[in-house]
């Protein structure tokens, strides 16, 4: 018994926010800027990623954040000790970022001591791809307790994404999680993309993901 | 450093779909039928309990689910075994269910052999908490690996519901996590509303969550 609706999928893209995500990545471009938007459910890890990313490669490059929240009540915040230039937008309810509030916060930004930009995303997997920002990858951080079905429940993130982040595997024996299962889920949708088993609680992975990372940048 | 957005807050409930979420309380209520909508991230469990909660209360009284679902493409569900009723909604990429979806779920449910509808919406806490489906009870489904600062960072679910599940207990000695500022950030915003801790892997805690919704069903 399945109830066919009717198709009410938000429009992708209006024409003047693809503007507006263009103008980002021509401002990142011109600067020497890599743009990293990084989405993912609540709590699968992405400040922590974040976190430990930046503090990896501050040794190779210059890293800044740009962190979106619902609210500005936020606890603490993982960010508070990292040693970059960090921009928070409150997207006052809204349940993504758009390439407005990311103009917004890149003036915000010391654009010239930035080599690597992390922008973090809401937390949801159920945003519009569409909605582009000027990024130059977009990276899914994943994380075991959310099952091994992820990428068949939540498809369109995982099929646009340029990396998948598999977090917390220090869980991986507490788990019932097949990552077979997971791989073969995230690949049927996006062939071939490459899938980072990490955690960032003990450091597990995050190696093969900075040299990864490093790489992309030097394409860019 | 904080970048104040213009402010993008979707509007709340157009008034055709309030009058459709009120036309599906009216039947609900005409068929003696109590409606419970389960709001949570990806991964927190939300089918997991209401497989279970169906199997524990099937001898009371008699369960339906309608389960949403992003995409048609859906790998194993643990909703398989139950014995009643279930209507799944492809919700064709749309974030959130809405009252026309519910409307014509219910035209496919058996609606004189149900007593309590369990209403499985898309994984996300992002969605407009004033999307209302005609339901009588809001029950936010949290999971410890999501961190405990949850309703800090997504308070609109906690605020307005009726309950709050905490699943996934049986992973407390592997995280760190902190019960008391989990019910803190709560309480914040939506004092005194239950909050049950469980785990559908090991059925603890889940007998307190039966015996509340069975009360709860006897005061609607």
């Amino acid at each position: 018994m399945a109830v066919s609706t009717r198709s009410t999928r938000i429009e992708r893209v209006p024409s003047a926010e693809l503007r507006l995500a263009e103008d980002n990545a021509a401002l990142l471009h011109a600067m020497g800027i890599v743009a990293v938007h990084l989405i993912a459910s609540p709590g699968a890890g992405k400040t922590s990623l974040i976190a430990r990313t930046a503090s990896k490669l501050s040794s190779r490059l210059r890293p800044g954040v740009i962190q979106a929240s619902l609210t500005p009540e936020v606890g603490s915040n993982p960010l508070s000790d990292l040693d970059c230039p960090i921009v928070q937008v409150d997207t006052g309810g809204r349940p993504y970022l758009d390439a407005t509030m990311v103009r917004e916060a890149l003036a915000q930004l010391p654009l010239a001591d930035v080599d690597l930009l992390l922008i973090e995303e809401v937390g949801t997997l159920t945003s519009p791809v569409g909605c582009l920002l000027g990024e130059n990858l977009r990276v899914v951080v994943a994380s075991l307790p959310e099952g091994d079905d992820a990428a068949m429940r939540y498809p369109d993130p995982f099929a646009h994404a340029h990396a998948v982040i598999l977090n917390k595997m220090d869980l991986l024996s507490h788990l019932r999680f097949d990552r077979n299962l997971f791989q073969k889920a995230v690949h049927r949708v996006n062939p071939g993309v490459p899938i980072f088993e990490v955690s960032c609680l003990s450091g597990e992975g995050l190696d093969a993901w900075g040299v990864w990372l490093l790489n992309q940048l030097e394409k860019v």
